[in-house]
């Protein structure tokens, strides 16, 4: 990681110097050397005008990658210094999925104005590309594929591909579609040249085809290339006609974004708080208010439900009892039990669920581990509360509840997210805090009962 | 993903019928449509005795392919039905990786006996492979590669590339070594197929290598593939000589452990229990065991934090005045506050720090989201316990200390993560239940202080 991270530190000095002192072709040169992904990196780091220069000194395919990685702003604001022929050389040479994301986020004139720069195949495509929901595998998709006719030969397959390679975003896979444009098989660059020339595609195309509809969820395009081991996945309409592809980095992608949204999720708050949080170019206030804005609503409902909690601890008799008060000292750490055992089993449940299917059975087995767990902390606090209170009263009232409310915390944790799913609700909203509360209304019920249970006895 | 379930439901019934019906060449021939996965998913669903009848009809290099995606149980209860020379063509076949992830699992003598059967050079690799660690990037490498030497002509190259295509896990790149073996260059088979036939490698080949170390973590090969969107990476050792590569669909089985390990290390509980509890050949006895194993040390730490928070509300006056009895009802609601919006700011910390640095300032940033959100809930807080209880000394306690602890929560929450950081601890160390834990010591303190200030000034 270093060894990286050092080589880019020196190419940023590097080409600082070259910009500097205005020599164009040492530069060209040493940039070319370098990955795209390390040239934008060090272009983040530049300042203002250098950023320009070192960009109009770059070949046209790495300023077109270039585009590729940044985002909204940058692109825009590279844009705004080109004349136009250099802005329409470098737009034609761009990955159209690439360039419809960050059009999508531009404003109605300012993305006319580009698509005016492009050729008209070039924004027919975008303009299908932008009317795809992100969420979807058509807002993933890019059209840089390469098709063939099913009876092609392979000698005239492989010219046919040297020929549209360029524009391709892999090659690696060719798609097969019938006369009807429809797909109908696919066939890897590795068969195609360990092929013989004569052969018809037909007869060595794989039929059996794992595709992905264009209004599908982009997750079943994850879930699809992660399960068939694919690098890149076709996706077609509902009449079968090959729309575009997904190829395996914009999985890596999507893969990277689902992940962290599930512990946002966890966590009780969005995705828009974790974009916006990391995002170098939002300002503090901005972050400040996305995060104000994700957390709140959980804020609110747990404080609601929380003050619950208070009503039924109202009813509790011992506060008034001065021979019962230190009952109240324990009231957070058996609260605090049921809630931590309850965190694990429901992140064990809403991770298990979206993997498989999990029945009540699910349920049993955490009330089993509740028990097991129960008895060990039970003892613990037992023993703890004994030596310091020495009244064997409070010392049963503490230990019992603590045992029940962990039991009913681990059962409430697992059992939460299956009927959330099996009610066909999303069983990610059982977050941290949402079972915290939960858990703090039932502990308090919980402590309620066993306190009166057990002192009307010995009274 | 309906589409895709009911095909392979069609496939089991298909095939349990063809197999008791004895149609071993029908059965065949439906077999080769199917994607290999499709047909272990199948064969897990089969009987014992169909599940072997179904393997010894598959041929070799697919029966192969269903090995290096079983697991251990499933691999050597298969070969243990086989005869010696069926096993070892299909052992021949297998990916070297797979083996050896598979054979690290099995007990000293089974092993053995399945090296035995290997080819000299096949048992050498698979030793090699062995001994690296599995959270290491030699740990999920693979020998299956192609590797030219630089002075080949473009030729040569692909002429070997066909040669050793069958045993490559990827041929979209080639690796070129100089006469040491060392890495200097690689060339994707997009470069090699466009190139003139007469062309030397060294002069078409990329230098600018994207590799990583065979003892670096895992996790590094996951970043930088994911970072350069490559397909494939390349392991090298200290002296620069390739000993393997890592290939983008095991680079995204690691994102999927490595994505869920980060929430369960969230709720406060391990890996293991997520791979027992996920792995459906467990018995519920071991699935419990491991729930318990894995969440005992966070209930203790936490329970004997936990009684802390009784020992400060021990000193806590109000119990014992009637007149104020009712600030007890409160305790849950401001404590749980704290830990909720604590849970929140913690989460997006670790995740940031996955990402970048974080400084001190983010504990800026939660502490301004605390005074935003604390300002909103003591609103609603005083509102509806001056409706209730009506009595403006305890509405300003409740109020004031909840606006308090929710400052604090936040502040803790977005500070635990950093300080791990900066004393090179694991951030993920910082689970919601200990935060929570912490939180309830600081709230019930936050809350002592408040109620002894408040109630002195009015006295």
């Amino acid at each position: 990681m270093d060894r990286k991270q050092d080589a880019s530190k020196d190419l940023l000095s590097e080409v600082t110097i070259l910009i500097e002192n205005n020599k164009i072709l040492e530069l060209r040169e040493l940039l070319e050397e370098y990955h795209i992904i390390d040239i934008f990196d060090i272009m983040e780091n530049l300042e203002e005008n250098d950023k320009i220069k070192l960009f109009e000194v770059l070949p046209l395919d790495m300023a077109a990658s270039i585009l590729e990685e940044s985002d909204v702003e940058f692109f825009s604001n590279i844009l705004s210094k080109l004349d136009t022929e250099h802005k329409k050389n470098i737009l034609e040479l761009m990955s159209l999925d690439d360039m419809a994301d960050i059009l999508s986020q531009l404003e109605e004139d300012e993305r006319e104005d580009i698509m005016e720069l492009l050729s008209q195949k070039d924004a027919d495509d975008v303009k299908e590309l932008l009317i795809y929901e992100e969420e979807s595998t058509g807002g993933i998709m890019t059209t840089g594929y390469v098709q063939i006719n099913e009876y092609m030969t392979v000698k005239e397959a492989i010219s046919h591909m040297r020929e549209y390679a360029e524009d391709a975003e892999t090659i690696y896979y060719v798609y097969v579609v019938d006369n009807e444009e429809r797909l109908v098989g696919v066939l890897s660059l590795r068969e195609l040249i360990v092929a013989r020339e004569s052969n018809i595609v037909k007869d060595l195309m794989s039929e059996n085809i794992i595709s992905v509809f264009v209004d599908e969820d982009r997750e079943e395009a994850v879930r699809l290339v992660s399960k068939y081991n694919l690098i890149a996945i076709p996706v077609i309409d509902r009449e079968h006609k090959l729309k575009g592809i997904i190829t395996v980095d914009d999985i890596i992608d999507v893969m990277e974004e689902e992940a962290t949204e599930d512990m946002y999720k966890f966590a009780g708050t969005s995705e828009q708080e974790r974009d916006i949080a990391q995002n170098i170019n939002k300002t503090p206030t901005e972050q400040i208010f996305s995060s104000v804005r994700a957390r709140i609503p959980w804020l609110i409902i747990t404080l609601l439900a929380g003050l619950l909690s208070s009503a039924i601890l109202s009813n509790l008799d011992f506060i008034m009892n001065p021979k019962y008060a230190s009952l109240v000292f324990f009231i957070p750490v058996v609260l605090g039990m049921g809630g931590n055992i309850g965190t694990q089993s429901s992140a064990l449940a809403v991770m298990s669920l979206s993997n498989k299917d999990l029945d009540f059975n699910n349920v049993i087995r955490e009330a089993i581990v509740g028990i097991i767990t129960g008895i060990i902390c039970s003892l613990i606090v037992s023993i703890i509360v004994f030596i310091f209170i020495k009244d064997i009263n409070i010392v049963l009232v503490v230990t019992v509840s603590l045992f029940i409310n962990m039991i009913v915390g681990a059962m409430i944790g697992g059992f939460m997210p299956i009927l959330f799913k099996k009610l066909d609700a999303d069983p990610s909203i059982i977050s941290a805090p949402v079972i915290a509360t939960v858990l703090d209304i039932t502990g308090i019920t919980i402590y309620l009962v066993t306190t009166t249970i057990i002192l009307s006895k010995i009274a």
